[in-house]
């Protein structure tokens, strides 16, 4: 496969119409025609197995997510735009430079083809998008009532560059903690739509390809530690994995955390906080003090990081433990939360 | 993540009793419980979003699957072991040496514990059998009912050997087809379990990695064209795949095909045909003619080639079709199927 989205305006006719069939899973023709009229560029070469593919330098970044959003199609992107995105993210945070893409898709018969065919869509044009190809690729069909929709699961290689060599479990006492953007705007556009919510303005997912943001960062930047993109979880959860594995604690600074005030208002409204909210496109970054200002300017030269901040701290004290400083002067732990605010929202 | 499979007999006490939450998907302590006591092993280092991998050598095979059977367990088999061996598979057909898997689990809320943990042990096993590393993952959870119980989808990264270049587009008029084994024996264990079919010997999934035969093969035989594992859709579909990409045909010989006897009577018994049943443990080549015998020789030496034989010949005549000489005499062709045989068989 590849990334090219010629033939999402030119739907080639399918047996059986216009939804998934069970048969469409089967390896057979159903199968074939599948592949060629929704899968396929429309010059496609034989289809072997598996991509091979060249390796220049030492080392390949692998990772893998599957996304079960619901619903399939949100305010800001949906559930192939994610599928993208969240792959390259993780390869990109990892400092890694995101190559090439797997896509497996899980159907439930009866899913409108036209569904699936905006899905495949949305991927190929976030490929194009973050200059990753799209190489191989797997459908599978299951019965009605056995999936939601249709599940995607994307795998990712990226090459590293010599001298990378971040790691959560790099950040020392004194280095300071900076997001790229607000925080939580993926999670409660998810929500609002799915909970029927009408906001005044339009609440947007911020999903979107991190890979040339890190790349201006680690340019700009040699000396940071680590990155990671806070999705499932949000901010907190991805501060209490980071002081965990470098036993460290880290201090927020509440007031300097951005959020939207649309988001915030959907926040109380819905009952969440947004330190564990979800986001796609935005990152945290732990830098050495002095490097921090530069950074932070790199970032604000970028369009995907206008809204980089330093939010925090890496301190000695309480090591493993993520707290917060309120603006009333309080502190608070900001633990892991047990189970989920937001199921299905990646 | 390693492919040790050490904590499997020792299980860690979980939150929510013996079945998957809603909440083992959300990102924040139930989902690191859950990843500690069943995915893990006991000695875990940090947990990056990425894995970082030396690649030596200039080329690397990639590719992925989604594995949706029903039911979970099977004799000769579970999903588990499915998932890496089908990966590992497609990697070895590609002549790549198999080198490093991702594995992302789809679960549906209320799934027995007992059932992921067997699956995860299996997926190990497979792992340390075929000689890869299992090197990232991911864990969702869905809502009761929008899925089977679990999906599992890998993907895998080899290393392909200077001077390999193998393609389904290869074949040439005069090849011979060799398949190592009888056929169709895994999706008649599967079916007969799901139909609660009671044979009188037991019919067990031939699930195997081929790695270390399609190298025996290899080595003894460099000319040849391509080979292929004959999964869902059964020989039938990879040849057709095959005659397409080659513009070649195929001429099969039924007698020359080998079938259990029992495999033979629950296909009669089912309604199926062997050609179109899955097989997960089989592989179909194409070599020159000249090197069919040493080829062939090569296959029985190795313990998962014992069967091998062959079973037709490419030629000119009726490119892109596959026909079948009966034991009578007669022939006619082997189409691909419109539908599907077998659903949900991997």
């Amino acid at each position: 496969m590849t990334s090219d989205p010629a033939n999402l305006d030119c739907p080639v006719p399918l047996s059986g119409g216009d939804r998934v069939l069970l048969g469409h899973g089967g390896g057979g023709r159903l199968s074939a025609e599948l592949l060629k009229a929704v899968f396929l560029p429309p010059s496609g070469d034989a289809l072997e197995d598996q991509a091979t593919l060249p390796a220049p330098g030492s080392r390949i970044a692998f990772t893998t997510d599957s996304f079960v959003v619901r619903p399939l199609f949100f305010p800001g992107g949906d559930i192939g735009r994610l599928a993208v995105n969240g792959t390259v993210n993780d390869l990109a945070v990892g400092g890694a430079v995101p190559r090439w893409l797997s896509a497996a898709f899980i159907l439930e018969e009866g899913l409108p083809l036209a569904d699936l065919r905006r899905v495949v869509g949305s991927v190929r044009a976030a490929c194009a998008a973050a200059g990753v190809a799209l190489v191989t690729g797997d459908t599978k069909v299951v019965d009605r009532g056995k999936c939601d929709g249709l599940f995607v699961t994307t795998a990712g290689i990226g090459l590293v560059p010599d001298g990378v060599s971040l790691s959560i479990a790099n950040a020392r006492p004194g280095d300071r903690v900076v997001v790229s953007g607000t925080i939580g705007d993926h999670g409660v556009a998810v929500m609002s739509v799915r909970e029927g919510l009408d906001f005044e303005t339009a609440l947007e997912s911020d999903t979107a390809p991190l890979h040339d943001l890190t790349r201006t960062m680690l340019a700009a930047c040699p000396s940071i530690r680590c990155m990671r993109d806070p999705t499932r979880g949000g901010l907190a959860s991805a501060l209490n994995e980071l002081a965990a594995a470098s036993r460290v604690g880290v201090k927020l600074t509440e007031s300097a955390v951005p959020v939207r005030p649309e988001v915030r208002a959907a926040c109380e409204l819905l009952g969440l906080d947004p330190l564990y909210v979800a986001c796609e496109g935005r990152l945290v970054a732990v830098v050495p003090p002095d490097d921090a200002d530069r950074l932070v300017a790199a970032m604000r030269g970028h369009p995907l990081g206008r809204g980089a901040a330093v939010v925090g701290e890496v301190v000695a004290d309480h090591p493993g433990t993520v707290t917060l400083r309120t603006p009333l002067g309080g502190e608070r732990v900001v633990p892991l939360l047990a189970g989920d605010q937001l199921p299905r929202i990646c």
